[in-house]
């Protein structure tokens, strides 16, 4: 009998109808001899005309109401799960996150879960009830409703999991699991059968956007092995887990991010600490600063380099011309036509020459490589935004398919 | 400095546009040196479709699950309204009804409220916020959302009121608080600025559904005076509130209840038990008698006539047709061509004459009285559909205008 935790997200729980299919998967593991716990998204569209709502009274609404408001989706998910369940003859006993003992931070809209008592999501499973909790939401210290913010229902998931420790956390999604590279671009693309959570942490951070980090990393310091599925698919999806060092598979999966903008500072004078205050700044107004190259030249002058996310693009040169001003470079400009390539595999590190055979493959298709980024676990390239698609396809088939 | 308890129901935040005007109303009272605590409902069609989405999903929902969900209602209520407030420039804490310490039984869908702790309102009045606390919602001793039923909002005002010992508390609707009769029957009908919770109790029983009985009762039992006004309108409205015996004015109000049907038995024989057995096998099935007469024939045969809401006259009949058939009675028949006109106010018992004076007024338009049933503040007849509205002008005009 084991123990497990699954997640449904918004899309699998769109309609009423798709509801009472998530049902008959769930009360088909129960009668497999298994202890269910499923943590729910709001209902696809919910969101979205809540956050209508709100609007129409102010256009910014405050964030403890806000809230309180979406917290208000997802319950409805676990009211109607927890009937279709009983419809189908199992006892069910739906919470709302905060009666699930998530406790979190007091900030709105994106608060961090500090603990979880799960005493009684675990008195509900040993009466024989399959819990539903409602994902996304947690109770502050002055017992006020927050959410979790973006990606919070994965991180509700593997943070119960951890908590009741289940023998399997699965998240549902509308994916057959992670992908060699986005199969929309790359028909050759295959699914991954596992992953370890570092490579999953540096394909959220290459743009490959099955999952958001903060479940991840919570999953990794926690070890919650978890599988992403296919709600309605049959595969066997990927099992994302701390894996020891693969021989042979250097290169787990390659991923195209066509959403950075490239800001260059020509000719800055090179004196210590002037990166430092750009990137302080920038870290200031949150903004994630990505591939960073600085080339020093001969006559005490540097060129910097670095990428943002595009929307951030605007207020990333506004500030960087201002110091730009200050410290006596020659010109900032900001160029959007480019696209980050990036390989991503534990087993690269032990492996000489990825990097190579990756910078040949490109070549050879006369693709130039404006920047280059490297980790432990991932090789990054810039190139030319027209170019990404060629690219993906050349490195896919270099590293994946050979 | 007054703490006033507000309620304001689904047709007043039925949008957002109403939800803003409230906030001005309440803002206002605020800026007028008092202390609010506003009771809300779900906005206007919310709970209709919530019941839509369930029954989607099986068609007698269980009420366990269908608390959780339609307690969703009152929340995006509660969050909107404390948007509106904070938008004009106040502080708002918003609640759903189970952290503000409305604790109640178990019995789902129509729970009742048990204890009030209301430490977490009172604290947050302290801290100088408009309270904004979702009503018609409670929580059950095992943990779990439950909802009052109908007219659980104004339940949820009045007990809050009781608890906080509030200086007012004002039920707002969409009509002018209650009047002497029905204004769409009756174009002379005023509104009455005091009546007694007995009154107030009477007239739910008689028809006029300003209120559910449930609230006054509650009122009544903790001695909470309430008004009753119209949420967008100007006038005073009805002040309800323990009343001494008025002199002069023996009759408050008129009312008409149009849906209500007669079933009678017909030469039942005159055995002790026979109404016992009847009217238990009709409680047992949830459904109210109201007005009963029993004749007794001089050869020991008696006729039973009673009435029903027009609702469950199909199910009383097939009861009392049974119970009939057992008894030997002679027939059992059923006439939903009927309505109750009613007259009340707590001065009459001490006006001998004025049942005689109604059914004079009655008769000298030729409306047949088909039953009579009387208490100490109420008169009622049945009479036929077809003479209901001339009947309710007629005795208005008796008792009311002249």
């Amino acid at each position: 009998m084991a123990l497990i935790v699954q997640k449904y997200g918004g899309s699998s729980v769109a309609t009423t109808e798709k509801i009472s299919r998530i049902a008959e998967k769930i009360v088909a593991e129960k009668r497999n001899g298994n202890r269910i716990v499923a943590v729910v998204s709001a209902m696809g569209k919910t969101t979205d005309n809540l956050i209508k709502l709100a609007k129409e009274i102010i256009s910014e609404p405050p964030e403890k109401e806000m809230d309180i408001l979406l917290s208000t989706g997802e319950m409805v998910t676990v009211a109607l799960l927890c009937m279709a369940i009983e419809k189908l003859g199992e006892a069910a006993e739906g919470f709302p996150g905060y009666f699930a003992g998530i406790k979190t931070d007091s900030v709105h809209t994106k608060a961090r879960i500090q603990t979880i008592e799960p005493a009684r999501i675990i008195k509900e499973l040993e009466k024989g009830n399959i819990v539903v909790i409602a994902g996304f939401q947690g109770l502050s210290p002055d017992s006020a409703i927050t959410t979790l913010g973006r990606g919070g229902s994965d991180l509700t998931a593997v943070a119960v999991a951890a908590a009741v420790k289940a023998d399997a956390c699965d998240i549902y999604t509308d994916v057959d699991g992670v992908f060699t590279a986005d199969p929309n671009l790359v028909p050759e693309a295959k699914p991954i059968p596992e992953i370890s959570y570092d490579e999953m942490l540096e394909m959220a951070s290459t743009g490959a956007k099955v999952m958001l980090s903060r479940a991840v990393e919570f999953a990794k310091r926690y070890n919650v092995p978890f599988s992403v599925k296919s709600t309605f698919g049959a595969g066997e999806g990927t099992m994302v887990k701390e894996l020891a060092m693969k021989e042979g598979t250097d290169v787990s999966a390659v991923s195209l991010d066509a959403k950075q903008a490239k800001i260059t500072v020509f000719r800055v004078p090179d004196k210590p600490g002037i990166s430092s205050m750009l990137f302080t700044a920038l870290g200031k107004e949150n903004i994630n600063v990505d591939v960073i190259v600085q080339n020093v030249s001969k006559d005490n002058f540097a060129d910097i380099s670095f990428t943002v996310n595009i929307t951030d693009a605007e207020k990333t040169l506004k500030i960087t011309k201002e110091l730009g001003k200050e410290v006596m470079a020659e010109n900032v400009v900001c160029d959007r036509d480019i696209a980050k390539i990036s390989i991503i595999g534990i087993g690269m590190m032990n492996h000489p020459g990825v990097a190579g055979r990756m910078f040949h493959a490109l070549g050879k298709e006369r693709i130039n490589i404006e920047m280059i980024s490297t980790s432990e676990i991932k090789i990054s390239c810039v190139i030319k935004k027209s170019d990404g698609a060629k690219a993906l396809k050349t490195v896919h088939a270099e590293f994946i398919e050979s």
